[in-house]
């Protein structure tokens, strides 16, 4: 399309699949990382080879690591009896920026939806109510977008967990509509700390 | 900042330096990748690593290539005796979408500017007036971008090339002010063929 070659094409293609990127703002991406392959494409390629052979899923809780079990659910000070439980490992982060969680996670991986057919057992809901027994768990903190479906899938996983431990979900601060990942830090550590029971 | 492990956190860091990307959009675009590390991240990578390998500026005319001179400068067909100008290589892959110019190119990888000290030299200007000679050039064509500094360029280039060859440039279609990457194909075919004499 280019008339590049067929390497630089290839690499178009590859760049131009990524989310937030088109064709055109993969082909500038490409031409940048050309002027700059010894400073950043060759350590790029390098980091994603890393990457793709290291990455995976925690068994315990969802979030990306790279042993089986990942350093949250293995740090024994994370073991406060808090669970948050979160929708994916984007939400997880901005958690983790806000530096104000001290527990430890689980990952739905999405919300239940009609539309998407994603059932509690694709979301991990029934392996969450497994945690809250096994781990001795006192408050499961339903850290969820403020969507509809989001709040849906909250009160499916505060019926299920009724009678088993208290389940709060982050409140104040957390915008109708609004989706965690976009907040700033403080807006978090505000909502955290004003939760509320269901 | 994310807690998440070294290798990925070293990715994020480096997918942030892309154009287009900041920060969030690096974390989003990795989460994406290790979801498709098989399929999408593990490709990548070596396209990256093959890229950062063989990719280099031809010597004769600064387009990226994988050989010391590129396919357009080698292809005897592309020897009309017309010379395209450009200011950099997403200029010449969008005159090469337009599949209407049949010559070859002199990619300058800038315009003279004050601001950023780029003179004649930095631009291969004085390349350019020796490819001519050499080449037996008839007509040389300015596809700049209709900005003050690539007019700059164009007015000095014409100068420089009085005598020489016809100095033609893209006429009818470029909008003022704006950049070539940017046009439809039609629109490059359009002020290709009306083209001016300067
Ligand atoms: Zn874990
Ligand atoms: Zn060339």
């Amino acid at each position: 399309m280019t008339n590049a070659p067929r390497e630089i094409e290839n690499l178009i293609d590859l760049m131009a699949r990524l989310p937030g990127l088109g064709p055109r703002s993969a082909r500038r991406a490409v031409l940048y990382l050309i002027r700059k392959r010894g400073l950043l494409l060759a350590p790029l390629a390098d980091a994603m080879h890393q990457v793709a052979v290291t990455a995976r899923e925690c068994v315990v809780c969802g979030n990306v690591s790279t042993s089986e079990v990942c350093d949250i659910c293995t740090s024994e000070k994370r073991a406060t009896g808090e669970l948050c439980v979160v929708e994916d490992v984007a939400d997880l982060w901005a958690m983790e920026r806000a530096s104000v969680f001290k527990g430890r996670y689980h990952v739905l991986g999405g919300t239940l939806s009609a539309l998407d057919s994603m059932g509690p057992e694709e979301l991990r809901i029934p392996k969450l109510v497994q945690r809250v027994v096994d781990e001795g768990i006192t408050e499961v903190i339903l850290a969820l977008n403020a969507t509809i479906d989001g709040q849906t899938t909250a009160h499916y996983i505060a019926e299920e967990l009724e009678g088993r431990c208290a389940v709060t979900s982050l409140a104040q601060g957390v915008p109708i509509g609004g989706e965690l990942d976009y907040l700033d830090d403080g807006t978090i550590t505000a909502a955290l700390k004003a939760r509320k029971a269901l």
